[in-house]
Parts: C-alpha cells; sequence; structure tokens
C-alpha cells in the first residue's frame, strides 16, 4: 500500500462521482439499520434498495429511494456494492450472483462452523469477476473477531473467553418458536463467565398447549440440552422486545515468556444497528482490497473508516 | 489475498529456512524481553543480537547467540527482519541503514506527533529497497491504535478517552531526573476518568538538595503543569520499581442512527513484555506485506499470528 493510496473510486473525477454507490439487498430489521447508516457515512451514497417483493408494501422511510426487484437491477445505475442484509442461509446465493455481475458483496454470514467454506466459494467467483466480498461482518462474527485475534496476538499463550449477552439469541429463539404449541418465543442469554450462558425463555403459547410439555422439549433440545434453562410463560413476546446487547471479551495468557497478562474487550450495543454499521464500514473497505473473499481480520482496520489516511493515523495512532 | 497464501519464506525448502530470522537492535530493557518473545515464537529464529559494544559485559543469557556489532551484521547470515530495541529518538537513523540493506525493520517508536513523518521518510527508504517498515508497534501507540480505531469505525459520532496506568511514565520520570538535585525519579500516571491524569512522583534527591525547590520545579515545568501532581521524597526509587502498567480505552458514540452505544478496553500487563510481543508480531507481519512503511492499523490483524490462515480464521472469527 501507498502512504497516499486512494480507492479505485476516488481517481474519478467529482465529489458525486467519487462516492462508493451502495444497493441495500433485503429490507428486513438488519437493512433498515444499513440504510440508516449508509445515510450517515460521508463517502456513500445510496443507490437503491433490492427486496424480492419490489415496490409493494413499501415502507413509509424508502420514498425517495430507488426499490426494485433483482431482475430490475439495471435500473439502480452503477452499483460498487451490495450490502446483503438477507437471512444468514441465503447469503451464499446472493453473493455468487451479485459477485458474477462485478459488484463486490458483503454480508454478516453468522453460523460460525461454515465461514472457511464460505470464504473458499465465494473467493473463487470473486476473483474470477474482478470483485471482493467480505464476509462474517457483523459483531460476532466480525469485530469481535478483530478483538480476539489481536488479544490473541498479544498473549500467544492463554484462554481466551467470549461471553455474550445480556441480550436475545436470533437461533434460540426460532428454535423455541418451532416447538408445538409455542405461538411466539423470546430466547436470552445471559453470561454468567468463562463462556458459560443461562438461557432465560420466554413462551407465549397457542390456545390449549401444556406448558410443562413445551418446558421439557425445550431443555431436552441441543440448542439448551447442555445449558442452565429457564422458561416463563407471557402473554406477549412483543412486550418484551429489546434489541440491546452485549459482549465481555476476556483473555489472561502469557506474552514471551511473561505471565499474567490481563485483556479485557465490553460492549452494551443496540444490536441490528452495529450489525448495520459494520455492514457499512467493510462496503467502503472492499473497495480497497484486491479482488477476493475475506474475513474482517484479513482487512487492515484503517479500511473501514472514511477520509485521509495520514489524518487518521494522526488522529488515532 | 489467497485464502492459501503463505509467507514468502513458507515457499523456500526445509523447516529450518521457512524459519522467519530477526537480529535484535539494541540489548535493554526491550531488547530482553524481545529475545524471550523471540524465543518463544514458533515461526521465529533469533539470528542474533547486535549491540553497540558487541560482546564487550555481555549478559549471561546472551551465551550461545551471536552478538555483532552494526558493521559485524553479514557474520548473522540471513537477517529477514530487525527488531529495533533502541531509544526511541534513534530509530528512524537505525531503521534506513537496515532498510538500505533490504532488511525489514520493526519499532515501537513512540511520539505520536511525528509518526506520519516518519512513515512518510521510511515509505521511501523501504520501498527503494523492497523492504517492508511497520513502526510504532507497541501497545500506545500499537494495539491500542488498533482499538481505537475499531471503535471509531463501529460508532463513528462519539468521543474516545485512553485512560493509561497506573504505571510508570518513562517520559515524565525522565524529565523529573533532569531537575536540579535529583539522583533518581518515578513518576506515575494514574487515570482519574475522561482522560484525565494523576501524577505521582518519587525522588531521590542528592545530598543538600531542597526538596521545597524540586517540587516548585516539577509542577512548573510543561510535562506536569496541567495534571494535578503530587511530589514525595524516598530513600529508594528502585525499590519502587515495578514494570506494569494498564490501559482503560472507553468510547461512547452513535452507529447509523443510533446512539449511546457503549465500547470499552482494558488490560493489565507487563509493559516491556507485552511491548516485544508486539515487536515480535510485527515481524512476522512484515514478511506478509508488500514493499513499504505501516503502522498497525494499515496491517491486517491475522498477519500478526503464525501458522495456517484458514485454521486462525476457524478458530477466531
Amino acid at each position: 500500500m501507498d502512504s497516499n493510496v486512494t480507492t479505485p473510486l476516488a481517481d474519478r473525477e467529482g465529489q458525486r462521482e467519487s462516492l462508493i454507490r451502495v444497493a441495500i439487498v433485503g429490507y428486513g430489521n438488519i437493512g433498515k439499520y444499513a440504510l440508516q447508516a449508509a445515510i450517515e457515512a460521508p463517502d456513500v451514497e445510496v443507490a437503491g434498495i433490492v427486496r424480492r417483493q419490489g415496490t409493494k408494501d413499501c415502507p413509509q422511510e424508502l420514498v425517495g429511494y430507488k426499490v426494485v426487484t433483482e431482475a430490475q437491477l439495471d435500473e439502480l445505475g452503477r452499483v460498487d456494492v451490495a450490502i446483503l442484509a438477507t437471512p444468514t442461509r441465503s447469503v451464499e446465493e446472493y453473493a455468487k450472483r451479485f459477485l458474477a455481475r462485478g459488484i463486490n458483496t458483503v454480508d454478516s454470514f453468522d453460523i460460525h462452523g461454515q465461514i472457511v467454506d464460505l470464504r473458499r466459494s465465494l473467493d473463487a467467483v470473486a476473483k474470477e469477476h474482478k470483485a471482493v466480498s467480505i464476509i462474517s461482518a457483523g459483531w460476532d462474527p466480525g469485530s469481535d473477531s478483530i478483538v480476539r485475534t489481536l488479544m490473541e496476538s498479544l498473549a500467544p499463550k492463554g484462554i481466551t473467553y467470549t461471553n455474550f449477552g445480556p441480550g436475545r439469541s436470533m437461533g434460540h429463539s426460532v428454535c423455541v418458536r418451532s416447538k408445538e404449541g409455542v405461538r411466539d418465543a423470546l430466547s436470552m442469554t445471559i453470561p454468567v463467565g468463562q463462556g458459560i450462558h443461562r438461557r432465560m425463555v420466554y413462551v407465549e403459547l397457542e390456545e390449549g398447549a401444556d406448558f410443562d410439555k413445551v418446558v421439557r422439549d425445550i431443555k431436552a433440545d441441543p440448542y439448551f440440552s447442555s445449558d442452565e434453562t429457564h422458561v416463563f410463560q407471557v402473554d406477549s413476546v412483543d412486550a418484551l422486545n429489546d434489541v440491546g446487547h452485549g459482549v465481555n471479551l476476556v483473555r489472561k495468557g502469557v506474552s514471551g515468556q511473561t505471565h499474567n497478562q490481563l485483556f479485557e474487550y465490553n460492549m452494551k450495543i443496540n444490536n441490528p444497528a452495529l450489525t448495520a454499521q459494520v455492514l457499512v464500514n467493510v462496503a467502503r473497505a472492499s473497495v480497497r482490497q484486491q479482488p477476493g473473499c475475506y474475513t474482517m481480520i484479513e482487512i487492515p482496520v484503517i479500511d473501514m473508516l472514511p477520509g485521509n489516511r495520514e489524518d487518521i493515523i494522526r488522529h488515532l495512532v
């Protein structure tokens, strides 16, 4: 990299033309926050929103934006990066289609055990079409991964614990919702230290459902069977809804031959707002990488900030 | 970068040949800990130690290592990276000489206001000789810079406070030692929040020195005049010596349009041991960069760890 390194886009003439044009693909919870983060980013311009249903039942706040189906993508004009705010399981297929058009993609794919496979798969497509894909870019996996990697480098021998919450676990909530007799459910993750978590589960039952059986079904599920789990019946799960979350990352280890080096990272955050901010950050970073697929620990942190490189170094190093 | 990316060295045949050969330049406090960190690194081999005085008054623990003056550098054989454990003010001249030989350099240059200038100066020399220099690689500037940059990216609007200590400030201690009547001194930095620090100064006086005048001189010095400063006379400064240090980095800010996002990073560490570990980490990272000069925020964190790239992603992302 050069000390005067610029994004490819910055070579183009004109302020408007130098903005990074993003399309937000999917407009659920994350997509909505991604639009807000893109609006606030000084170097990003929203090319439009891609929804399966197009303009049908279009939310009020999208008035003034181009809203299209994927088949109508050309109507958005130049798109530098597609921010994939789709369900995790759809990420790979969406990413492949956008990369094949030479459009960078970013996502917050969060199935830890499948990240290496996704990276291999998208790396080939990205290189073939001279595009960049940055995957698993949220807060965990994502920004926490950067902190974990940094901590491990600072004390190569030792143990790291990632303690999540208090906050809602999407995976666990979906699992409970699939149980017979459950109308709606919320599973809260409570950290009890050393990477161990307590599950506080709130269920809204169907008429006539057997609460004791629901409790047994939940506790027997592999999602819950190895954790301390408490189940409560409530009238309205929606009334408990709060998107706050948190993490406490701790490492105690050895730097060189010196023991008892202590590191800790804490966050208390609005979950979708942070995920969306990270997606916009890596959208920016994507235009500064060589073709291929990357996780966040493979990207210099400076590439996630807007602005002049030397100014950032002066301000933050 | 490729999913199968390897260091240039890894292409060479044989286990021994694939190790990163480092020379430790300067054998004071940091140099000593750098040797320990290099010994513990599985992918690093100590080519030797470079001292101004060569083997004269050579410490016992260096028996078994090649110890040379800079003029005798060729006796060390291949050197991939010079770890500059010299005083900060000598870093630039040392770095230029080693880069001119095509040897990568790493340092922990810590004068925040001069980092951009050093980077420009060494970038030119590094590129001319197809070498890599990684500067200001300690914990602050260094690993803290990565955390500050990451936090700023996660909440682009907001305030970050860096609270240092409790721990010894080298710069402040040196300042006190320069005062008339002071034989030895220690200035401890105590965090009182919001980036404000209290200075606890311990002085060992020369025979007949006027303690009240020493106190007035210290408090009038620009190093101390804007901080709450307490000065104590002690019989032995050496008896207070402890290289423990710490940091508390806090940011409260806005992700997208969502306020009250809270981030915190804490360390309690042996100062020279951590600095030395970082130097060895960036020595490793240096062989994975294109020619030029970098600060740590410009280096992917994955490059600071040994081992297979996909294994690291599987383990830490």
